[in-house]
C-alpha cells in the first residue's frame, strides 16, 4: 500500500525544508510552515487577531524577526541569531544597546550539564529578551569592554494563525489529530509530528473513510486554546484523538492515555503497540505534556491521548540545538507512521455485530465454511475466529474486544467477520 | 461415604464394556450405550426424527455400520473395521469397488507426527467416505494392482437419540451436567465423561437434595442443539451446569470457566480446585470446545463451565486409537468424581444467612459456644468460624464467600453456620 | 510543632503510673484509670449500672480485688497477686479453702511454650477462679500436702464505667478514636493505645478542627458494646475512625483495613504509611480482633480501621508479663503519634474542589505563578503540582486522590490548591 522508499524520501526532504525555518508562536515563520504543508495538502487557514480573548487568554501580539547579534568589545558577532534560530529567545523585544558582561549575563541562557548546546528559551507572555548559548563558550566571555545587543525584532497587531485539513468522512464523527507548528529548528519535537501528519493526511484523502478525520497545526497552548475556544460548539463531534510529537527519535513506542484511561482509543492504541514483537511503553494520562493539557482540561475532557516514541523532557537532545537532522531518522518517523495507520486500521474496522442466528453455532459445513472431514483437531485459525465472531457478536463486544480475548489477530477476526456477514450470519449492531 | 474399592471397579468394568461399541452421532451404538447407562440408572431415552429441524440445523439419516475393509490386490484384507472401529471414517456412505492406490489415497487419513496411530476422522454432514490408518501402514502400500473397497454401511429415516436423567430436588432449580456419547472406542474423550455422570447420578439419588440436577447423554453438538431447541421454554430453570470430558488420564484437574466468567459455579468450582494440595488449572472461557459451544452461544448463553483433567486437543492421544484403555486410570476418574462431589457438597451448601443479632457481637459465652477462660490467644477455628459467619451474614455474603474471605475450610464454616442457626443466630436469607 | 522530647518523657512518665494497676472490664482499676487520663484531658465518664441489658449482653456486677495468693503445705506463698496482677484470673470469684495440687492444677494456667512468663486469663461471665503462673514454677510445685487458695475479691452490683471527650469541630461529623482500659499490667496490648490517644486528644484540642474528634477510653467489648447501645441514635455522625492498640513495640506499622476496605480512611492511613521510608503492613478487615468487632458488626457497620504497630497475637509478649515496660520503647510509641498525626493532617485537608477556569488552562502567567523565561523542563514541582490540581479539581477527585495520580507529597498539593483558591481559580466543591 505504502512505498517506503518513495515516501520515506519525501518525508525527509520535507523534514530538510522545514528545519531552518524560525518558527514561533506567531509571525512568518507559522506561515510559511503552513504554506509549504499546503503544497501537499489543502489546508485550510484560519486567523485570529491580536487581542481577541479566548478563554482566559489573550491573543498576543504577532512577533517577527529580521535580525539578532551580541558583539564583544572588538565587534566580533559571538552570538549570532543568523547562524542558529534558537540564540535568540522566542518573543525577545526590539533592542540596540551596551552592556558590561554582568549585565549582558542576566539575559543569558545556557545548560551547564549538556555544555555544548544551544537551550531553547521563550518569553511569550513577559516583554523581555535574551540570548541563548552553549555554557563552554558561556564561561569563556570576558570582561574587557562592553558588548553591543542588536535585536530587530518587530511586535504587530496581526494574527495568531494556524491550519486545519478534515477529510470527511460517512459518518460526522471526527478522529482528531493534532500537532504544533511553533518552535524553531528542532526536528523530533514539533518537525517530527508535522512532517508525520501531513503525509499520513496525504495518505489518507485518497481513501473512502468511516469516520471524518480532522488534522490540526497549531501553535502549542495558546493555538489549541484557541482552536477550542473556536470550535467549542462541535467539540461533541469528536469521537476521540491524538496528539503527535517526538516520532522520529531511535526509542521504541510510547502511548501516553486520555484523561479516563479507559476510551476506545486507549484500548485500540495499546492493541497496536502491544501486538508488535517490540517493547513499548503505556504512560498514563497526566496534566504535564503538550496540547492534550487543553483537550482535556476538566471543562473540556476530550478523550485525547498521545502517540509518540520518546516522550518529550525524557531524552537528552529536548529543547537544544541538539534535536536537529542528524538526532532524528527518517526509517523511525516512517516506522511511526506504520504505527498510525495501523491505529487508524482498527479505528475504521472496530465494528459491533449481531450474530442473526444466536441460538446455538449455526450449520457452518452447510455454508461452505468447514470442512468436510472433521478431525476436530485440524480447525484453520479462520475457522476459530469464525467462532469467537459468532459467539462474542451479541451488541456488547467490537471486532477488537474479540481479537482481544481470543488473542487471534484483528485482521483475522474482521475477515471472518466479512465472510459471515457476507453469509447473513451477522449484522451491524 | 464411598467405597472407593467398589466403585473403582464398578467404574472400570463399566469403561471396559462400553469401550468395543462403535458409537457415532446416531445409529445402534449409541442406543447399545444407552440401555448399559439405563442398567445403572434409569434414564429417559428420547427421539428426534431424521429431517426434524433444530435451529439453523436438520437432524440427519440414521447411519449404521456392519462391515468395512480394504483388500490389496493379493486379497489380503489390510484395513479391517473389525479390528478398530476407528478405522473406518464415521458416517461413510456404502461403496463397493476397486480402486488405485492413488485413488485410494485420496480417502486415507494418517497423522505423520505419530505414525503409529489411529486417527480418529468424521463426515457427517458430506455425503464421502474415508478409512483412517497409522502413516507406518500408510507409506509401505504398494502400487501393485488394484485395491478393493468394501464398506456395509447403511443410511435411513431414524432417529437422533439420547438419554436424560432427573434427580429432582426440593427446589425446582437445575444443576445441569452433560456428557456426549457419539464417539468410537475412545476412553478419556468420552467414555470418561460417560462413567462419571453415570456413577455420579447413581449416588446422587440416594439422598435427598435441594437443587434438581439433570444428566444428559447426548451425542456432541447435534445432540446438545437438539436438547436445547426442544427444551427452550425451560432453561430459565437451570442454574448452572458442567461439561464432563476427559476425566480419566492421569494430569491435574482443569476448569474451563462459564462464558461470563464470574457465575457462582465458577467461584464453586475454583474453590474446590484450589483448597487441594495439588495444582490445578483455570482457563477463560473459548467458543472452542465441547457442548459449552452450544450452552454458551449468545442467545442460549447459559452459564455452563466444564470440569476436566487434561483438556481436548492438550494431549497427544486425543482422536487417536492410542486413547484407550491403557492411557486411561480408573483411580483418576475416581478422583475426579471426588472433585465432582466437592463441587456438589458446596452448591447444596452454599446458603446465604442472615445474622438474626447483627448489632454486635451475640453473647456466645452464654449459649455454650465460648470457652469459660478467655486468654485471646486460645480460639479455636470453630470460634474463628463463628465470628466471620455473624460477621458477614448480612444477606449479601454465602457461605463460600465467608469461606474464601476467612481462609477457613467451607466445610468448618459450614458447621459453624449449622450451630449458629440451631441457636437461633442465623436464619436463611 | 511538636516537642518530641517533652511529650515522650510525658508519655513515658504516664505509661509508668498507669502500668501497676490492676484494670478488668470493671472495678476500681478502671475507674482510677479514668480519673488519671482525666488530668490531662477533660474525660467525661459514664456510668451503666449492672444488669442493664446492652444489645445481648447484660452489664456484669462490679469486680474489685483486694489480696489473692496460693500457699504451700509450708505456708510459703507461692502466688501472690500483689506481686503481679496477671497471677490472678481476671473476675475470680472469693475463695477460701485447702486443696491438693490435683485439685490445684485445674485452676492454674501457664504457658508451656513460653515457661518464664505468667498468661493473661479471664473469665468474665463464668463464675470461676484461677491462677497464673510461670511453667517453670508449675512444674516444680510438690504433692506434700495441702495448698491454701485465698481470693479476697468482691462482686457488687455496681456500674461498668468508660471516658469519653469530645473536640467539637466546624462540623457536626466525628471520627472516633477508641482505645480500650480493661487489661491488667500491660503495656503495649492495652496502655499504649490509652496513653496515644490521651496525648493526640490533648494536641488536638489546642486547634481549631474541621471534623469533630470523639475519644473513647472504655473497657474491651462489654464497654463498646455499651457505648454503641447506648449512642445508636447518632452513629450517622460517625464519618470513620480508628482502633487504637498495639502502639509501642519495635515493629513496623500495621494497618487494618474497614470492613467494606475501601473507606476514605483506609485511603487516608494506606498513604500515610506507604509515603514513608519504612515497611509497613496492610491487613484485610477480619471479625476477629479489638472493638472493630463490635463497631463493625453487620448491623453497625461503622467504617473503623485499626491502626498499630505489631497486631495483636503477632508478638510473643501478647497477653504475658513480658507485654512490660522493658518490652515497649517511648520512641515507637512517639512515632506511632506522628503516624495519627499524619492521618489526621489528611483527613483535615483532603478537600475536593472546582477548577473555576475548567476550559483549558487557566494564565499561570499572568497572575505571576509561572516563570517569565519558559524553558519546558524547568518547571517547579509546585508548577507541576498547579498543574494536577486544577485538571483533576473536577468535584470528583480529592486533594489525596490527586497527590496519589501525580505521585507528588499531598502536602505540596494542598500547598498549590491553597495558592489556586487564593487566586480565585478554585472553589470548594
Amino acid at each position: 500500500m505504502l512505498n517506503k522508499n518513495q515516501i520515506s524520501e519525501n518525508m525527509d526532504k520535507f523534514m530538510k525544508t522545514l528545519f531552518p525555518i524560525c518558527r514561533s508562536i506567531t509571525g512568518k515563520g507559522v506561515k510559511q510552515t503552513l504554506e509549504l504543508i499546503n503544497e501537499l495538502i489543502p489546508l485550510e487557514i484560519k486567523y485570529t487577531p491580536t487581542g481577541t480573548k479566548v478563554f482566559d487568554w489573550i491573543i498576543p501580539e504577532e512577533w517577527n524577526i529580521n535580525d539578532a547579534y551580541v558583539k564583544n568589545s572588538k565587534g566580533e558577532k559571538i552570538i549570532d541569531f543568523s547562524k542558529s534560530n534558537l540564540h535568540l529567545v522566542s518573543y525577545s523585544i526590539p533592542i540596540k544597546t551596551k552592556l558590561s558582561l554582568n549585565e549582558l549575563k542576566e539575559h543569558l541562557f545556557t545548560i551547564k550539564e549538556q555544555p555544548d548546546v544551544i537551550p531553547y528559551v521563550t518569553s511569550y507572555y513577559d516583554k523581555n529578551w535574551g540570548f541563548c548559548l552553549p555554557y563552554n563558550q558561556y564561561i569563556q566571555l570576558d570582561d574587557d569592554g562592553l558588548y553591543e545587543v542588536f535585536i530587530d525584532s518587530e511586535f504587530s497587531n496581526g494574527n495568531l494563525i494556524y491550519g486545519e485539513f478534515l477529510i470527511p468522512g460517512r459518518l460526522k464523527e471526527e478522529v482528531l489529530l493534532t500537532c504544533y507548528v511553533c518552535h524553531p529548528s528542532m526536528c523530533n519535537d514539533n518537525l517530527s509530528g508535522i512532517v508525520l501528519l501531513t503525509f499520513l493526511a496525504s495518505h489518507l484523502k485518497k481513501f473512502p473513510l468511516k469516520y471524518s478525520y480532522r488534522f490540526l497545526f497549531i501553535p502549542e497552548t495558546i493555538g489549541s486554546i484557541t482552536w477550542i475556544s473556536k470550535n467549542e460548539q462541535n467539540l461533541s463531534n469528536i469521537k476521540f484523538g491524538l496528539v503527535s510529537t517526538c516520532l522520529a527519535d531511535s526509542g521504541n513506542m510510547t502511548y501516553k492515555k486520555t484523561r479516563s484511561g479507559d476510551n476506545e482509543i486507549d484500548k485500540i492504541t495499546e492493541y497496536v503497540l502491544s501486538s508488535q514483537a517490540k517493547d513499548f511503553k503505556i504512560m498514563d494520562f497526566s496534566p504535564l505534556g503538550s496540547d492534550e493539557r487543553q483537550f482535556c482540561s476538566p471543562g473540556i475532557d476530550l478523550p485525547i491521548g498521545s502517540l509518540m516514541r520518546t516522550p518529550y523532557l525524557s531524552f537528552p537532545e529536548y529543547h537544544t540545538s541538539n534535536d536537529n537532522l542528524d538526532f532524528i531518522k527518517i526509517e523511525n518517523l516512517f516506522d511511526s507512521l506504520l504505527n498510525y495507520l495501523e491505529v487508524i486500521f482498527i479505528i475504521e474496522n472496530n465494528e459491533i455485530f449481531k450474530n442473526l442466528n444466536p441460538k446455538c453455532e449455526p450449520n457452518l459445513g452447510i455454508r461452505g465454511l468447514y470442512p468436510s472431514f472433521g478431525a476436530g483437531n485440524k480447525k484453520t485459525e479462520l475457522i476459530k475466529a469464525f467462532s469467537w465472531v459468532l459467539n462474542f457478536s451479541d451488541g456488547k463486544h467490537s471486532l477488537l474486544d474479540i481479537a482481544i480475548k481470543s488473542k487471534i489477530d484483528f485482521k483475522l477476526i474482521k475477515k471472518a467477520s466479512e465472510i459471515l456477514l457476507e453469509k447473513n450470519l451477522l449484522i451491524l449492531d
